[in-house]
């Protein structure tokens, strides 16, 4: 392909998707270092030409991965956002931040690499460390992480300094009962064990995965809202808690989407 | 846009375009941050969205350019590419590698910034230091640096590890001599002075431009390829240069392209 520089438009193919415990935009985190536990898989597609062009790959210890923001739920591009780490109050242009509402809806995120599968039914698979994908996402593009020309660690930093404030978790006594014939299931749901879906919990709602506007009309802090109830998803599992004394506190955990597994071969 | 995430395909619109002063894929270097002395600008379309989705990045100090490798200079993308700096000869899948001859001609470079005029005429302009991208290049997207999403230093690096080798340049005596009446316009074609010129020129060399074949065949260290001569465009400039004792000797400056000079507004 030799393009014209005059080209307006560019079309890029899906290579591969990703498979990640985020069923939708809400609940995920916005960066993938904050969820360590947290498993993305990325299956690429079937193809021989695929597997060829990421022979080399598994050497690396960190990939970009590049990405299409499909479910950012705008129908239209925003010039604008409020960047939820400025509390959600200051205006700030678009292309200004990370956030998925930007002229063209492409995403990046640098990953540890977990484990390559080459030999993976349906296509090669990867699995990295952390995540803030939702299920689903089209990947255009990966490539090798390379720390003399990808690592700034002095850049400054302008609006986004700001530390990520965490939030802790906790959870009522019983949690786990309430689904317990189900805890010998869990791994066909793609979490290896009670323990592991717990740390995952807790690193998904100690970042508050409540919309922008809850966080502001409901703080966290205030006396007031304590015991309001609040729910996200988490692979095939929707999770229920409440806001307590300055906490979140799970109470219940429920099977919600049987369909939901680890990635499936075709 | 909400997208089926059954999409196979997807269409992006340039919001700018690159002015640097490498008119063709030959001779730019691999990494932006090797040649500090050349400016690479992006001029954004002329569209008040696109302007104000651009207020707040001047507050950092690094960007993320995402553009079209659109000059590759092939009809497919390829599965297997021969790195550089593997010196050519061994074969690495294309997405384990940094290439443009990927499966979706996407690339991004870290700059470090110089300036942004937010009221040039004809659109939004940002200055930044390095280059690594050929002149016209279609920008898709920009990001502000975020290092601690971004920043990997630890990062291992597969078969990235091997360090860039750097020649020597010279300069024959009389060099600059041969373009004097052109000395005191140089700031038309985008350089600030002789030295400068001399500076880009020195970066760019020492990094070898030759094609691939050519410094397999013609090595600079053997001695029966002294005297070799070669060119490269830079800018408004073709420089030439020869093989002399183990280094690159620069022997002529010619004035090739009068068109090309600072970014102009419409």
């Amino acid at each position: 392909m030799s393009l014209d520089s005059s080209s307006e438009s560019f079309v890029f193919q899906k290579i591969g998707e990703v498979h990640s415990p985020f069923p939708s935009k809400f609940g995920v985190p916005r960066q993938p270092n904050l969820t360590p536990s947290i498993v993305t898989k990325i299956k690429f597609k079937d193809d021989f030409r695929i597997q060829t062009a990421l022979k080399g790959m598994e050497a690396f210890s960190h990939i970009w991965v590049i990405f299409v923001f499909h479910k950012h739920g705008a129908k239209d591009w925003k010039a604008t956002v409020r960047p939820p780490r400025l509390g959600g109050s200051q205006k700030m242009g678009s292309l200004a931040s990370r956030s998925p509402h930007r002229p063209n809806p492409i995403g990046m995120s640098v990953f540890p690499v977990l484990a390559w599968n080459f030999e993976a039914k349906g296509g090669v698979e990867v699995s990295l460390e952390g995540g803030d994908l939702v299920n689903g996402t089209p990947v255009l593009d990966v490539k090798p992480y390379i720390s003399y020309t990808d690592s700034v660690e002095e850049a400054s930093l302008g609006w986004a300094q700001k530390p990520i404030e965490k939030f802790e978790v906790r959870f009522a006594d019983g949690v786990g009962e309430n689904f317990k014939s189900l805890l010998s299931s869990l791994p066909q749901y793609g979490v290896e064990s009670f323990d592991s879906l717990r740390e995952q919990i807790s690193e998904v709602l100690s970042l508050d995965p409540r919309p922008a506007f809850q966080k502001t009309k409901n703080a966290l802090s205030e006396s007031s809202n304590e015991g309001r109830v609040y729910g996200f998803d988490l692979g095939a599992f929707d999770v229920h808690y409440r806001l307590s004394q300055g906490a979140f506190e799970v109470f219940e955990i429920v099977l919600k989407d049987e369909s939901f597994g680890p990635v499936k071969s075709k």
